[in-house]
């Protein structure tokens, strides 16, 4: 997966649900192809298979459960995750958040089907233990900024800069990404600087009254940077 | 929804996940069409949108959160399943049990966006406080029974009759099914001589050696009955 | 256990936690003998040993969990809360909501050894369902009017008076109580009015600038009505 | 806390409830007293503050919530366990698991109130994660092995030395248990062999046919090693 990298989380936002999920789709995918700038997307489980099969950006799951095949109703499993085309998932986010050895057994499931990992975490510390677990990339967002539109590398550039370091220590393969309230290609160059590789974003995209514009100043600020 | 119903879970199983859940979803159909019975599926959530363009029987989803257009990442929204394609959802499956209050959530999100509810009990008194929140059916099934290849009705039919008696002593407009250890014609007739109108089934169908010979058994005890 | 009955939540307040909830305790014994009415208190499960053995009144668990003897670290087994010397339990309250088998399996642990049930419930609907599963009480509170201080039998009478009717309706030997923003004695007078036989209060009565008032209040509108 | 340690979780055994937790209390204390070896005791909730009271031996908890004090019913807080009068407290065991994020409260909640941290873990790469979060101990218990009588320190030797290894690298403060299966005194001496400061034991002391033998041959083995 190349870096930098724009994940953008649709979460289960009207602008990203169903047809606006796959415009939004196609958006991300125009960006990536003017600017050359790596740009993911992690829309909903249904709405996977038809945004894959239409966009050649990487597709993400938000979420898989570390489950194989077998008797797991309800349960989203990597291999179907990977069979309706996605590349890669969301593991532990904010608003999913699972228990460590779901983590880490979620992480060994991905890596056995060929998904790319993405673990959220909410602050240094936990970013350390993630990278314990040697998923691809740990993607720090304090609970607090998601959803503010204030910059966690303007409001807590500490933790970003932390993370980048602790990971580092703990398991340097690990790329870092940084998340919560960036709406603005400065917090995307922001990020940048404090030494992450991109950056996961859902409403300062998603919600955004123009999302091509949005979309196409994050990706300026790392074509500059 | 037209009764008795052979409605099929196909959990994660091999045999019923991408591909082969396509497969399995026209085999359904194809029942359908040559008896008239009716036969509901459900798939995993990122195969619903595909087999509901391809198949023209009923598809439910395997489970809904109780969530609205927002951040909620990971989770099953139910406008998205609808907008996918699904006509209903099973709701607290024994594999995927919700919280009651979330339970209650649940059944009136599926009922605003025009989804049928099927919610799972593990007994009697489970099912009469179920029926209370006003679902469409209960499907009741005593978890050790799933996937025994002991069938319910043969095996505890007073869960089965009792769930019956206490579901319309609380409220008649539900309607019951019954599950687990399903995997003959036969079981299927025992459970309609014990009040249900119909069957959840999963390993039963999924599993059998030949899928379409194991569904039309079903279907032609549900002509017989 | 005697109704009508003020029901003392200690959450894990500081005014109710350690020492502090023996003295809370000892003044709610007062209360009860100086008004005779009925006055139960739920501490802590750490706190519920010295309590029982200190004050006559009724003192419940805040929660149990469905387990048995066994393997089941860091749960809350109801032998246990027995033994230590409670004679009820809280079950699924608002801040500690359960899947529904397992508020049915705990309902039935309870009975087995001999624990008054008292299960919290958020609308009359899902009270209903609850009375279904054969408790000895329901409790029910509309979550976003706990700790408000806006009474629930002022703000939503119709939840109460709701709860009441579909209570019987479904399982007329099922006690009513009601909760959330339960302060003065003129709250709790409305409460009876509605048709409960008493009111679940955490705050209300533990963060009093003078919890024997509170208490008092309580107790006199429960004389005089 | 005095190391190497024999901590004794008595979960919810009927052998180690109520009456018979303060009876192996003191059978742990005299095993201390008479071999100068230290063991620690993990009983349930309801049981600590009795215990703390009557036994000079260190008093764990089987978990706490990572929560304040406030509006937490039914939840373990902190503040409580510790007014109680245990030392320490168990977090994350195998038949309690947190999610991450309330793995790195629940220890910074235990650090403000002066709680001894003992974080159980399932394998080698989750102790690691762990020991980032930095806690006192780390206690690897493959799950499958809990209560098997099969010894990890001999069934996964590469599971306790590998944790020892990772461990160190991640966070050389943290000390390093084992447990699941350990039953006999040359159980306890492989832990020590293989780098580790200590046992977490269960069944093999709670359901010995002699308790008090039992504990003897794991602290005799302690000292000629």
């Amino acid at each position: 997966m190349q870096t930098p990298i724009i994940l953008v989380n649709f979460k289960t936002y009207a602008e990203a649900t169903g047809r606006n999920a796959l415009n939004l789709a196609k958006t991300a995918e125009k960006i990536n192809q003017e600017t050359g700038v790596s740009v993911g997307i992690a829309p909903q489980f249904v709405d996977i298979a038809s945004i894959a099969q239409n966009v050649s950006i990487p597709v993400f799951a938000q979420h898989i459960d570390p489950v194989t095949h077998g008797s797991f109703t309800g349960h989203v499993l990597p291999e179907a995750v990977k069979e309706a085309g996605a590349v890669g998932t969301l593991i532990n986010h904010s608003e999913r958040r699972l228990k460590l050895a779901d983590i880490d057994a979620a992480i060994t499931r991905a890596q056995q089907v060929g998904l790319v990992t993405v673990i959220c975490s909410n602050n240094s510390a936990v970013s350390a233990a993630i990278a314990a677990l040697n998923p691809n990339m740990v993607a720090v967002e304090p609970p607090e900024l998601i959803g503010s539109g204030i910059p966690v590398s303007k409001a807590k550039p500490e933790v970003v800069s932390g993370t980048v370091e602790l990971v580092k220590r703990v398991n340097p393969n690990v790329i870092v990404l940084c998340g919560a309230g960036i709406t603005t290609g400065e917090d995307v160059a922001s990020a940048l600087k404090l030494g992450t590789k991109g950056v996961l974003v859902a409403s300062g995209i998603v919600k955004a009254k123009d999302q091509y514009k949005a979309l196409l100043d994050f990706a300026e600020a790392i074509t500059k940077a």
